[in-house]
């Protein structure tokens, strides 16, 4: 079982699932109600709309940067990585239209990250992160899809809570909804 | 804020999650290496094929038979569901088969439900659920669509903790990687 025995995806594995974000996103949120997807954890928590925000923030700023800046054999720490901008950058764009710019954006991103037709001594590689010193461009190519992932998670816990009351009795069964707020 | 002011989501509000689920199941899933699909948490846990075949089984067994079985006035409790019924049947079938398995059993469903033209009256009916005692159909319907959540926010975990090692010092970034098993 993969997860007992964990070793570590190939570029191609992550690829599969790097293409695959923005079409499941779409499915899921394209011209659903705001009843979800503007709904929060509360407080500062992030409703589907926000993720989808951040996400295009990372496609932009975050993901393919900091692999050409690896590849380029920069000393430098990489530029820090702004975790709220979609909170203030982009809120008057609908939802839909996020959906087609973050596919837009990682479609690009994936024919780039494809054309370096990288090498395993490019994924072994190394960059200096501002807070976690030293990581390799395999780690951040990981990082990129679990990232993802991540996110994902987020949106179908943030929509579980939204039925949280209406569930009644059967909230019992339901342990996503007694989970984490981040 | 949605999730600091819980109110019931509408039956229409359900039925639009309800119906996005499989075709945002089957652009994660459809293709995906077995490195993603066939991963577990370890133990007894699901991959994601393993949640397929369960959504399948609660498709053909679960929601609208409860939901006739309250429709139609049943003092008996609804017959149990078996949650670990797909670990023993169609383990031979491909997972792009299952994704169109349940796409098609989700669509005659909620055409059914459609058929049925609920009134506010029937959705505060009442039936007797085995373990936990009187459920409404309105908690039904709820359920139904936050367990279709559970579900896609278990495969993402599942998913994301193939990447664990590989992240490197971003796990700790990642907090889906610390996040429980089930």
């Amino acid at each position: 079982m993969a997860a007992m025995t964990p070793s570590n995806p190939s570029l191609d594995e992550l690829v599969a699932v790097l293409e695959r974000t923005p079409a499941s996103l779409a499915a899921l949120l394209e011209g659903l109600p705001d009843t979800w997807a503007a709904a929060t954890e509360g407080g500062q928590t992030w409703s589907p709309y926000d993720v989808i925000g951040h996400l295009i923030h990372g496609e932009r700023v975050n993901w393919m940067p900091r692999a050409r800046h690896i590849l380029a054999g920069e000393t430098r720490p990489f530029d820090p990585f702004d975790r709220t901008a979609q909170l203030t950058q982009g809120r008057d764009e609908p939802l839909s239209v996020l959906l087609r710019t973050f596919a837009s954006l990682r479609r690009e991103n994936l024919a780039a990250l494809t054309g370096l037709k990288l090498t395993k001594a490019d994924l072994e590689r190394t960059g200096q992160h501002p807070e976690l010193g030293t990581v390799t461009l395999a780690q951040l190519l990981a990082t990129w899809t679990v990232h993802d992932l991540d996110h994902l998670g987020q949106i179908a816990r943030t929509m579980a809570k939204v039925g949280a009351q209406a569930v009644g009795p059967w909230a019992n069964y339901l342990s996503i909804l007694k989970d984490r707020q981040r």
